[in-house]
């Protein structure tokens, strides 16, 4: 945890002031893995809000009370978003966490044509494992934008807001990587969006790559080894960033 | 699994054929996974060997019997080496299993000053637990040059080959990315090697980042979040093999 995120009901923006339940994770992890004591600076910051450095002032009843000096405006929105074949439900929470360490606007999970029936459901009962994975990365990340995590029926490229996106990029691995249209990325405009497609482990039907072509997707590829979906889209989403600037 | 790595002991360079004990986890995977059938072409290899395609030709005793046209000549030695802190033992076998699948060539554990102590020697213990994790990454990104798994007592770069490296850098996340760097190794011989220092999650200690500049590190970035070992590694060593070309 590399900052500590307030839920904007936990910080009085009036007096500067966050309020922690004495049983917090976030308290917990404070005090007993990075031994911050009381008067010591951490950083921390409020969801979707400004962020900065704080002190524990001491107990005010059931919470630890929080002085916050935040000097950081909030976040600009990130100008990747992401189109997900759902994953093995395991690897969901790592992948989210992961991508959230990073930063993205939106991530829709699709069921692809490869993606295992069962995957859909289980996922949509984990709301709540997906808002703490959401939320661990943003601290391991330092970054208070909330990402969306949503679902979509099947690949309904239709849903999406395809025209706000300069660049959409479909991931697939290919003998020769994409180094090129990486270095174009630089010539976007400074706010322009990219919207990356990663498919499921076992691939993207010929189907579902028409279907992207026709929308105008480019193909993307890191070079020829196939990866796990895990490692594919950390490597995706932080070749994409790099070059974006 | 998108290709089925022999061990030299079980294939036959001669006669061209391999030989998988019929409860071995490959030959259960490629029939009730891939639902391959005899007779019917798959990707295969052999370790450190050549690859190519592989067709099931029938049982002889307690073996499958694969029948083997291996077209592909040995690959290169990877051309990055990585220095990595400690991980947690649990995260250990999943990011030697991606970083396989991206290859490298010998990756050294070292246990950084703020590695947890307990680390070091859980690790020890699990040589078969490295071993199989870095079978499947080499499956999972169809490798066949086996990489070295191995351990330093410390950071002790006295007992590395650092005069093999043309470039050595340190991994270390700041505000502004190191694109130039990254842009700048393809201006390298074909062959040249690289080493890349991976620190622990807390970071590394200003000792330990003089005594890599001293031995002549780049400091070497993705952008200022702090991620996990794991997306850090995978996101760094994909970097440096699309910049190396």
């Amino acid at each position: 945890m590399n900052l500590v995120l307030f839920h904007p009901g936990e910080y009085g923006a009036a007096e500067r002031v966050a309020r922690l339940p004495k049983g917090d994770a976030r308290a917990e992890h404070l005090f007993k893995v990075l031994h911050v004591r009381e008067g010591q600076a951490f950083r921390a910051g409020v969801a979707n809000g400004a962020s900065g450095l704080a002190r524990i002032e001491g107990e005010e009843g059931a919470c630890w009370r929080i002085r916050c000096a935040f000097d950081r405006p909030a976040e600009a929105r990130p100008r990747v978003d992401i189109l997900l074949a759902m994953p093995r439900p395991k690897a969901l929470p790592r992948i989210l966490e992961d991508l959230a360490a990073l930063s993205f606007g939106t991530l829709w999970l699709f069921a692809a044509s490869k993606t295992r029936g069962a995957y859909g459901t289980s996922h949509k009962a984990e709301a709540a494992a997906v808002e703490a994975a959401v939320w661990a990365g943003l601290q391991q990340g330092r970054h208070t934008r909330v990402p969306e995590v949503r679902t979509l029926e099947g690949l309904s490229l239709g849903a999406l807001p395809l025209a706000e996106y300069a660049a959409r990029l479909v991931a697939h691995p290919t003998e020769e990587a994409s180094l090129p249209l990486l270095q174009s990325l630089r010539g976007l405009p400074a706010a322009a969006r990219v919207l990356l497609a990663i498919g499921p482990e076992p691939g993207w039907t010929d189907g579902e790559l028409k279907r992207l072509f026709c929308r105008h997707f480019l193909p993307f590829s890191l070079g020829p080894a196939p990866l796990r979906t895990h490692a594919a889209a950390v490597a995706l989403l932080s070749a994409l960033q790099l070059h974006l600037g």
